[in-house]
């Protein structure tokens, strides 16, 4: 049926690596590229938000490992996930690294690409649409009545070895839509963080949890309300904080 | 093939449309309900930067639209989309508004999506891979140590009724990654504002021109370097902008 768009032989090539978004959940927002990646792969290494109906795409005898990066609960670390990759890959398979969303927007994706440069092991990157796009379409956000701008941020405090906290208050000057990326723990220190700097209380909020899934919800409020503590308003992780 | 992922009757209704992004190019980068949605339509809307190998999915009768939307030379208006759209909806046809990138990241979805909301014609907007995700996974960005934010711009001076120009002298102060949409004719006009507003005269730029496509061009300077007129350093549109 797609063999109009059907990869050809070099397109996953033995004895190498794909690390490829799998979107926001729902299972018709990966890409071809990505469905190819996943039939045609002998190990699958996916983390915990991935739809695990899209591992149903993949050849009958391909192992599967669960890499469990939920938020708060790691059941595995980077250097496993890396040994993993490179014991597979010395045996000549096709390895697929399956992340949610986009390997690249706060994906980690780029700490992944600097060890498989290091250890020399060829790998390809396919992108995935990330929360903001379905963020934005749900929203139907005009960026031109914004000052033609938006920011991604993450509100997930980084892992001390690779980064510094991000500085709120400075984005509180910011002057077009802020988009938080797993900030939902955080919502009542990041609201009053803008505040302080510049954003005004009245400023819109809108908390989008499961977004694309059939569990999503969305909640509309403004920074004021957020800035109060412990809001996270019955919301599940993963969610899209937009303040707009 | 893709059958555990067909979608039903429900997907595409007569007398309905979608408005879809075709990605950045590369035809294996469209999702999975975008290569359904072609292929299901009555007629197809298309704009200019859209990869016409595409269409190669659509049925054999299915009408095929060309709304030249390219950068500078606009051969139809935003009313006349509109118009088509609402003439072939009242016929009962599937109508898919085919835009490159992602209509809701700078492809002027919101403004159609109004419209198709004043006129009550019903609609979905499917997501695409949009510029920057390929950009960041090129670069091989990591944003932690960036400050864990960027922010995406157009350059592309907006249409006047709809907005104001984007003041680029305060972005100068924005301590992230600078991701700028449809900006290669003005870079040396938006450099020099970036310096004036605080960004060092040596941070990098990278242009990438063609993304995705088999010309795609890398291009590396700094802002000092872009900051000089006449820069387009003989890349071609569309082209996206890192200052990073």
């Amino acid at each position: 049926m797609l063999n109009n768009l059907k990869p050809n032989s070099s397109f996953f090539k033995k004895g190498s690596v794909i690390i490829a978004g799998a979107g926001p959940g729902d299972i018709n927002k990966i890409t071809l590229q990505v469905y190819y990646a996943i039939k045609f792969s002998d190990v699958i290494i996916y983390d915990g938000l991935v739809n695990e109906k899209l591992l149903k795409i993949k050849k009958k005898n391909a192992k599967l490992i669960f890499a469990g990066k939920t938020f708060g609960n790691k059941s595995c670390t980077q250097a496993e996930i890396i040994s993993w990759i490179e014991n597979y890959v010395k045996n000549n398979k096709r390895v697929l690294r399956l992340k949610s969303g986009d390997p690249s927007i706060f994906g980690r994706g780029s700490e992944e690409i600097s060890e498989l440069k290091r250890l020399k092991i060829p790998f390809k990157v396919f992108s995935g649409i990330t929360a903001v796009q379905e963020a934005m379409k749900n929203l139907n956000l005009n960026y031109f009545q914004n000052s033609g701008s938006f920011s991604l941020v993450t509100g997930h405090k980084p892992v001390k070895e690779t980064s510094h906290e991000i500085d709120f208050q400075a984005m509180g000057k910011y002057n077009g839509i802020i988009v938080i990326y797993m900030g939902l723990s955080q919502i009542g220190k990041i609201s009053r963080s803008l505040i302080k700097g510049g954003k005004k209380k009245e400023t819109s909020v809108s908390i989008i949890s499961r977004i694309s899934m059939k569990n999503e919800k969305v909640y509309k409020s403004n920074l004021f309300e957020c800035s109060k503590d412990k809001h996270s308003f019955g919301l599940k992780s993963p969610a899209i904080i937009i303040i707009h």
